[in-house]
């Protein structure tokens, strides 16, 4: 992507970024940069950097965007790469900060419930960090090898959003880089703030586009002693979906509620090369509830597994033992690797409508797959209306793959919009999901969306060409 | 208070208004305006507007807009006026918007857990109208009759922040009027959406200065069915507040975790007329815990007793009638009232420091009553780390008065800043603690701020004066 009015990234700029980075290990340059960093997990996006950068630190990210907002050069930062959008790709070349050594958990508060880590910090490892000195972090997106910087910078949401919410509402401070350079602190280890507006939450979910964060500290809840998972195989998708109101709405308190397709499930299966515990049904709903005692986390579950046995449930499958639970939560959370390998391209719709509208919307895709002749698989979060949808290219050649896969995707954006959902539940709108934004938001939205990035970013250096930058 | 550029009111202006607005005795003109709606609850700041607009509608309130933008006059936003902060007064005279007539309740989704109301509804109208249909709306600020328009202008915390976040973590869709007189739906019926800025974030805890809100979509969770509360009394203040991280970071997950003193529940028995189930000691914990059944409150409220009485409380209270905890309730709600009228004039501070500091912050409000010669009292959440100091006037003359005070003042706010605190937990900045907000943030977090308002209201009509506009 050619954007006018940067800087054409030369010799004396690599000169000078390698006088700001003491070790030039840390500097990767032409042939030395790995195809890894041109593109993200899926995306469809390719282009590589001018130069990579490991940064270390905080001061060493100033001294990169203060160079490189003088000079006008374009900056993306980059955490694992495992964005579905192209949010990490440098699509205008330049400069690619890439956080992954800005791996350190800094401090565990546990009489403000608070941990700090450095954006390079993976989820599964913070996670595990926080688990074993007996607390939660809450955000549980599928993907456990995205950096916490990665979450915070697309808002993601997973699995446990039902119960507990998403990302934005765990981020109770972060430190920022602005792109001149400026370094800032927002927020605080407070739990209420009303002290200006929210800029520590225009950032969440801002996908590089405003600030680099280079330290985040995040709330945390004492970790539920008992958690149990219900496996109800439904004859029926609509049976299935038409159940997730009435238990969202009862006393149940699902922390997740995930709806699962046969189909998906043999993907997984054969990814994984190990069995799930049923395949009798077409439709499943997996739930898991969380609590302090076993009678707690029983009655709920008992409430939730009465329900789905009314809406038509065939079973409701206990998983009450870590074994079990955890194969079944392991093949969820390989959909989409399985899916990605039983086919040889894809791109997805992360459209997220109202939680009373999932069944209606997962229908629409699989009336799509006839009317397009193409092959489309998802699966999601029923409890929170966020509905992953893979289109497959399989064998169709690239020209028809291309605009098959278009007319399939502008339908299910038009739909989610129909049905008063919104372009991107978790995965953020990066690089390919732009135009679908512009058409889903108020001109009058756009617009404040772009005087706010200037506010922020006026030479247009960071992450260009992303979100509402088209 | 004077800032340039504005137009002078005048009789022509009133011919327009009176033009977009069909019925002549919602326009309050001259004389017509009575004396409350020159100041707020508190606040020290007076200002007539030159007209009262009392809006009906969306509509009513664009054409409004419109034509001030035209013409650069002023419009401030007024709900019920229970402000502390001054937000709600207009400073610069002009247009005071009163939406007190937009008070519907449009919608209860019980499959999407939302209710929809106009701003001008009250919280305690809206409370008790979805706690009737078996659902519950957590954000309780201690002011009742507060509009949940001025709830989410100021992102009003309460007592429930604790275990449930605050008003922000409950607004899923706004509709807006933008300062030029645009209508603007920002988010949605979604529990998720990682769709471009947070454009609804940063308009919750705006105060008036970004938008005017016209409809708020809110989400709700199922009403607990059982609901208890304790309280522990302290033979001394660090005792009471030393309890709170153990109970914070315990399995019990309180709803609420208030400190209350001795003085303070007196004012309350002298104000109300009724007397406190206990006056023993000096210090005081209440707490409240919900949940589902008898048992698992009980467990909860068991663990948090334990705590107490370890950390030296003379006793745990159980309110286990609906009459004995209401009246417990009752005091702690009154105590804002009780303070005023124990005293002739008095200011708030409204600081929030992290959980672990407000010991230490309530202590230095103590050691600050001695050495400024000035009566300061105080009570607050101590769950979440905001504490609400009010500096009394007394029998001080007036000059005098003015210099303690502001010399407490600065007190407060400085040795918040030191304990990692910000300037308001809840009540928000309008125009009287600009100057400490000012003093409290980076000067590039100032400087994105104006740049935010500039980009949402370019001609500054929207609540001049206030937040960051100094």
């Amino acid at each position: 992507m050619e954007l006018p009015g940067y800087k054409t990234f030369d010799k004396s700029d690599y000169a000078h970024i390698l006088s700001l980075i003491p070790d030039p290990a840390r500097l990767l340059f032409g042939e030395g940069i790995s195809e890894d960093y041109s593109h993200d997990e899926l995306g469809g996006t390719f282009a590589f950097p001018d130069i990579v950068v490991r940064v270390k630190d905080a001061g060493e990210v100033s001294d990169v965007l203060r160079y490189a907002n003088e000079r006008r050069l374009p900056v993306t930062i980059r955490g694992a790469g495992t964005g579905l959008v192209g949010a990490a790709v440098p699509v205008c070349g330049g400069i690619l900060l890439d956080t992954t050594l800005m791996n350190r958990i800094l401090e565990l508060d546990s009489e403000n419930l608070t941990v700090t880590a450095e954006p390079g910090v993976l989820l599964m490892d913070l996670a595990q960090y926080v688990s074993e000195r007996g607390f939660l972090y809450p955000p549980d997106p599928g993907e456990k090898t995205a950096t916490i910087g990665g979450n915070i910078a697309t808002n993601a949401g997973g699995m446990r959003a039902v119960k507990y919410g998403v990302t934005r509402d765990y981020v109770r401070a972060l430190d920022v880089v602005l792109a001149d350079g400026t370094m800032m602190e927002l927020g605080g280890k407070v739990v209420k703030n009303s002290s200006g507006y929210a800029l520590k939450d225009l950032i969440v979910g801002s996908e590089g586009t405003l600030a680099v964060i280079t330290k985040a500290t995040l709330r945390l809840v004492p970790l539920p002693a008992k958690t149990i998972s219900l496996l109800a195989p439904f004859p029926t998708l609509s049976q299935a979906i038409g159940a997730v109101p009435l238990i969202v709405r009862s006393k149940a308190a699902p922390t997740a509620v995930e709806f699962l397709q046969r189909e998906v499930i043999l993907d997984a299966e054969n990814y994984l090369g190990s069995a799930f515990p049923d395949k009798s049904s077409d439709s499943y709903l997996l739930l898991r509830f969380d609590g302090e005692t076993a009678e707690e986390v029983e009655r709920a579950y008992g409430v939730a597994a009465e329900i789905c046995l009314e809406q038509g449930a065939a079973d409701a499958l206990i998983m009450d033992t870590e074994e079990r639970s955890e194969g079944v939560w392991k093949a969820r959370g390989a959909f989409l690797e399985a899916i990605k390998a039983s086919t040889t391209d894809m791109d997805e719709a992360d459209v997220v409508v109202p939680r009373s509208k999932v069944g209606e919307m997962v229908e629409f895709t699989h009336r799509l797959r006839e009317a397009q002749n193409i092959r489309i698989k998802s699966f999601g979060h029923a409890g929170d209306g966020n509905l992953h949808a893979y289109v497959l290219k399989d064998e169709i050649d690239d020209d028809e793959w291309g605009r098959r896969m278009k007319l399939a995707m502008d339908a299910i954006y038009l739909k989610a919009a129909q049905l008063g959902g919104q372009v991107s539940g978790e995965h953020g709108v990066g690089y390919v999901k732009r135009q679908y934004l512009k058409e889903s938001l108020p001109p009058a939205a756009l617009a404040l969306m772009r005087g706010i990035k200037a506010v922020f970013d006026p030479k247009n250096i960071l992450n260009p060409g992303k979100v509402a930058d088209l």
